[in-house]
């Protein structure tokens, strides 16, 4: 998390990374290369985007049983550029987009500040969980799944992949599926990619960014199953998106292929975590479990809950407002932290 | 410079990076920030595109008189995806590009590439250098212009300048100045930003990258002069050209205000590395000392010459015929190398 735009006290319970360090085995790589070439990528070396797109390939395949193809991914600096560049390249002003509601408010406001219209597929309390009521899709150009679902934590069930696989499939959709949660999953919940499902028609966005926090380095893989827009993307020059750095790459290369040990760690942390936050909250704030995620989304019952909380608690959380439809009463808190930070920020909050 | 690609032996004085270690400056910041907080930039800090344009604002004032408007500047990954971006912007396919030729290959790659058509304004050998002789621009909608130039190694004069900005005055041109080499102009030569001659027609593209061997951190910074063209990137989607990363920030920002002590000491090196190549290169082969940049641009009277070499001496060059018309005969060689491989090298040609 970052501490700096907070004043002296206030908990930034908001900002969407961990408040650990990073696994050794990147900090190492990072410092190796550190100390050495900052040249030129070696396109014959192991520092480059082919093997970059091997390295998520195996990665899909070892942990989630996917085989895709590396020849159809490529690399962009982050997850949000990866969305711009292929809701740009896929859909029009005034287009439709399906979207699981409430939804992280970057995305949305990604998706109407491009003038692409948000069809909300909303989230109904559901037992201690939630589900998504699935409307009429006919008018929609795209899907954009978020799998894990942030805010919410859900991990979608492979019943309820197969419905929306279904409804893109009748109503001729591209689905743009971010995937950067899949490995913040908590058993026995299990991340399918959706990309298993509907390969032809999904586009797949992820990074290590997330479950390994190296936001700041800039590394994020798409793979585009859909033909035609890997066909229009490939088509414009080699550069126009961009091209990944070392570091980037070095760092997801540790991350996925040396990091896990330290992420079964930090699983564990957020796994407890997950059920602090539901021991400790008042009983007036609402929550249910994520399912994935170190994200909690709280109901509060009344809007204006983030500007509230920093002014008088001094916590900073995610006003809820700014996650479309069903947002409004909510805020989004990150319990990827210290206990006592945790605890702390637990009390403050009423 | 990259030994992978070379086998055992071969001395791939082509790839257009230093052999030298990056300064000290840099390395303790990369090693910092490699040791610290690898998580979402954090706008409120030293490290955001704010104090990269700043920074870079900074620089060419002090270091070039110029005063940019750090607001008028982005950060992209690297020049190349700069030149990429604004093409894509100003022209269409079939317009004509003015290029100082012969050019960087990669340049003329991107421009044909992209179905642009390149005005050759040809490079002619004057006294101990080269002019070069300005056409009929007014079927142009662009000029290309790379000053300090590569490959030749021209540092553009005044009233060199003042003849081109007129031109593009009069035939309403757009100049993308790529200005990478500035800071390895060799006195008394001056570098001069295109931008102090025709503010409002320029598109400034630099990078640290070049003077500071910085080429696998990916950051540049492209400064929009011209109105119309800073209003359709600004108009785009945020994220669509990506993020810059920590690690490109720091590694700019150390470079910028650390690191010139170290450039002093590298532009001696190449200062007497430069006129080397004159003493020690056979007398068939033709060579006109650069006033700016460590490449050589090698006239061999014949083509062909970079297979041969590779082949037959084990040197890599940069073959002359990918840098368009009057190429040909010609090779580029990288001499930002110690004075022994520099030796063999020279030996090594024929």
């Amino acid at each position: 998390m970052k501490w700096s735009k907070a004043g002296p006290g206030v908990i930034p319970a908001w900002v969407a990374d961990m408040d650990f360090p990073v696994a050794p085995p990147i900090r190492e790589a990072l410092e190796r290369r550190a100390a050495t070439d900052l040249g030129y990528p070696s396109w014959e070396s192991h520092v480059a985007p082919e093997v970059l797109l091997e390295a998520f390939a195996e990665r899909m395949h070892s942990r989630y049983g996917w085989q895709p193809s590396p020849g159809h991914a490529r690399a962009f600096t982050d997850l949000n550029q990866a969305l711009q560049v292929v809701l740009h390249h896929v859909t029009e002003p005034g287009d439709r987009v399906a979207l699981h509601t409430p939804a992280y408010n970057a995305f949305v406001a990604t998706v109407t500040g491009m003038q692409r219209e948000i069809l909300p597929v909303p989230a109904v309390p559901y037992g201690s969980s939630w589900r998504f009521e699935l409307p009429d899709l006919s008018t929609c150009t795209v899907v954009l799944l978020l799998n894990p679902h942030n805010p919410t934590g859900r991990v979608f069930t492979h019943a309820e992949l197969t419905e929306l696989a279904e409804a893109a499939e009748r109503h001729d959709l591209i689905v743009i599926s971010d995937e950067i949660h899949a490995d913040l999953t908590y058993a026995p919940h299990r991340h399918i990619p959706f990309a298993t499902l509907l390969p032809e028609r999904t586009i797949t966005l992820t990074s290590a960014s997330k479950a390994f926090n190296l936001g700041g380095v800039r590394c994020a893989v798409a793979h585009f199953g859909h033909e035609a827009t890997r066909k229009a993307v490939w088509a414009m020059p080699g550069f126009l998106y961009g091209d990944a750095n070392v570091f980037g790459v070095e760092a997801t290369l540790a991350a996925w292929r040396h990091g896990d040990p330290w992420l079964e760690e930090v699983m564990r942390l957020l796994d407890r975590n997950r059920h602090v936050v539901a021991e400790r909250l008042p009983a007036t704030i609402g929550y249910r479990v994520p399912e994935g995620t170190y994200l909690a989304w709280l109901d509060f019952g009344r809007p204006g809950n983030a500007e509230r909380l920093e002014r008088e608690a001094g916590v900073l959380l995610s006003g809820g407002e700014h996650f479309g439809p069903g947002g409004e009463n909510h805020a989004r808190l990150n319990f990827a932290t210290s206990l006592p930070v945790l605890e702390e920020m637990l009390r403050r909050l009423t």
